[in-house]
């Protein structure tokens, strides 16, 4: 973790295209870039900040490309340090040779993730909002990028600050009782401590709880399409996508395998799974589809119920699938397809969304997707922090641990020595959520997920 | 070829990065980019020539990204015209919105190649130019990348320009007899005319001869490797390209197929091809194979050829060489192969480069690359100016047509109104190389071949 030297990389996609952008960072950014480039007449180079500059970049002895150049001042960069960025032709020799030039004048060629690494080294960014960059990046749907971008402008960063603060505060009191321990006198108010605590416990359980939306978002909604054999899973699975992903035929226990496909509405990314239909069978490879069928519904976040209009028994089919599958955590919809040939039988279904459509013309798909992203944004704007990331869910795992030990001391009237260690510890994990705790170990993981350039 | 709208594109290679840079050309440039940036803290922003300024983005209320953008005022930009240049983070989904975000502000996609084509109608390049500039983002190699550069900084311009000028005198010369024509006097010294045509017709053959270099140069220099069965041209075509590329055995004709390999030595790229041994078979698709060998060699600009450090008649195998292929226009080169199992014969080729070498060793290799580079050299200094672009070579055929008629004309003293017909004919075509004659169908095969963005 080193910031005494100069990097460069290309910082836009890899590959052949109209402009390509090298960036250099560091203290030798300004001197290296000045020492190779001139004006476009041949004079010397003086970059001003902030300021694009027409220049040439000679190798060799022969003109390599005609450039613009732009010094970004230090403090006032991306990484904190000196930054140049200079904009050529997108070809792969002048990328490789810009490489090649900068790094015979010295500068070394960045790692995955380094620039946003030293952005975080210089106090640019705190660590969530680093990893956060590249969840930006690789986010693909409006919610994911929504996500991205509220994280890199703090996200719960505010919230993680609060909940320390609380933590420091509590801690302080036990640490002072710790230091008249001979005395044997309790400073804290042991009900006042257990009631912050159990309020912090909610919050963090709080946060926990929304990774599986914030992974849901991140990945796609999960959305495990269900029903007996022949109730047209897989014809809906098609009409969705407007495509024959399933095959479709008339016989039951057709669809083995569990199928998925992605569908992004309104920029919020669904993943729906066919599954084999739900009946008890004697072939075993049907047999292992059920199983897998019952999985993906565990796994989901929303279950779509496929009966059809033509069914006397749909109560009776939801009390079957509420005992085979745990939907306490889950949306229900239930889909009664075939409407074209038969009209949807009053089912009286209370906190479940039923929709009446038909697969095979189309009829009542929308209303389903209206459902499905309403739903969705009921479902959002319930919660005002989600947890994106799978290392923070792990910090927040390891705090809540702790916070249980340091629970379990106080109602055990544990010594206050080693109720502060369980502190110090959920302290520990909380801070390198964000950074105030780290180590070489952590940093590694999280930037090598960065692509070269950023 | 309208400019009174405003373009957008994502300039950047496709695809995920750390950055992508968006481009704005064209009168509202500067207008739709301030009407849709903030400053950091959310004030209108006002650009300024030139200077790179920390920006936000907003679509639909929320923020999209922060970016940076440089206003390059008009003219003093790429295309000649208000130019807005955004850099944002990478992610597919921002460089979707961001373009989707002016594009309902009114801009308009670009086409491939349009602000290059925006920058050659604003006279910021000439059209000889322009096509460098595809040329340049194509380059692979470094000759193929200076052919590019030389182009774009002017290239052969000025030889044009000096032809065009030359050829504008004599059509001067000529129409001011015309003038007269009812007296019948000959303004013009026919000699000198006769003289000055030579000259002309001379320089327009130097450059289309220059045009198999240029291209050799563009594709990488086709090297065809002949020789008898067995005298080891696959081993050699192996060891090469350091791999096992070819099939070797000791069976002769296990050849048949030509096979390419491309190797790039110093910056220069060389496409050897393997051929069939030359050799009379009664064995049909090996006697193709040696068609293809011939074939082969005639597209070659350097001819190896393989024999073996035991052959006792190599001068004679050389003479069969010339009586079946025209080496005039080649480079020959007589590699003698096995010199790790026979000492080479002494034999006196003249003006015939030999090496031997060992393909099995790898001994005496690298002083047939050596050759291959000195002479690429030595003919590459030979000539000022070398022609790579397809489209310039079939204009300057058109050119020398012409030339000859006009030279035709002088000679059977023709009516000088129609030899002034063939000379504006030359005009016209040496005219659309820079593009002071061009037209929509021109200008639109040019620029298809760019990439958009650029």
């Amino acid at each position: 973790m080193n910031c005494s030297d100069t990097i460069c990389a290309i910082s836009t996609p890899a590959g052949i295209g109209g402009v390509a952008l090298l960036r250099l960072s560091g203290p030798e950014a300004k001197t290296l870039a000045e020492s190779v480039l001139t004006t476009p007449k041949g004079h010397r180079m003086t970059l001003q900040p902030h300021k694009a500059k027409f220049a040439q970049l000679h190798h060799q002895g022969a003109l390599l490309d005609e450039v613009v150049a732009t010094w970004f001042e230090a403090p006032h960069s991306y990484t904190g340090e000196e930054v140049v960025e200079i904009s050529c032709h997108g070809s792969m020799y002048i990328q490789q040779t810009m490489l090649q030039l900068f790094m015979e004048q010295g500068a070394r060629l960045a790692e995955p993730g380094e620039f946003t690494l030293r952005a975080f080294l210089n106090g640019r960014l705190n660590l969530s909002q680093a990893e956060a960059v590249a969840d930006l990046i690789d986010a693909q749907s409006s919610s994911a990028h929504q996500l991205a971008i509220s994280q890199l402008r703090g996200g719960y960063a505010h919230k993680l600050e609060q909940m320390r603060q609380q933590l420091v505060d509590l801690s302080a009191l036990m640490e002072l009782e710790l230091d008249f321990s001979d005395e044997d006198v309790q400073f804290a108010n042991r009900e006042q401590l257990k009631a912050l605590l159990a309020a912090l416990q909610n919050e963090v359980t709080v946060l926990i709880d929304s990774f599986q939306l914030g992974n849901a978002l991140k990945q796609g909604i999960p959305i495990a399409i269900l029903g007996r054999p022949n109730a047209g899973k897989s014809s809906l699975l098609n009409a969705l996508v407007h495509e024959d992903r399933a095959i479709v035929s008339p016989i039951p226990g057709t669809t083995r395998d569990t199928l998925e496909e992605t569908l992004t509405i309104q920029g919020i990314t669904f993943r729906f799974i066919d599954t084999a239909g739900l009946r008890s069978s004697d072939d075993p490879i049907e047999q292992q589809g059920i199983d897998r069928a019952t999985m993906a519904a565990r796994r989901a976040a929303i279950v779509l119920y496929v009966a059809t209009c033509e069914d006397q028994d749909i109560a009776q089919q939801i009390n079957t699938l509420k005992e085979n599958i745990d939907l306490t955590e889950k949306q229900l919809i239930v889909v009664l397809n075939k409407s074209d040939i038969a009209t949807p039988p009053s089912v009286s279904l209370p906190d479940t969304n039923i929709v009446a459509l038909s697969a095979r013309t189309g009829q009542g798909l929308d209303e389903l997707l209206d459902r499905l992203v309403t739903n969705y944004k009921t479902n959002r704007s319930q919660r005002d922090v989600i947890l994106t990331n799978a290392r923070h869910l792990e910090a927040l795992h390891h705090v809540d641990e702790a916070l249980k030990q340091v629970s379990e001391g106080l109602a055990q009237e544990m010594p206050t020595d080693l109720v502060t260690i369980d502190m110090r510890d959920a302290l520990y994990h909380l801070g390198t959520i964000t950074g105030q705790v780290t180590n070489d170990e952590i940093l590694g993981t999280i930037f090598s997920r960065f692509c070269i350039g950023k």
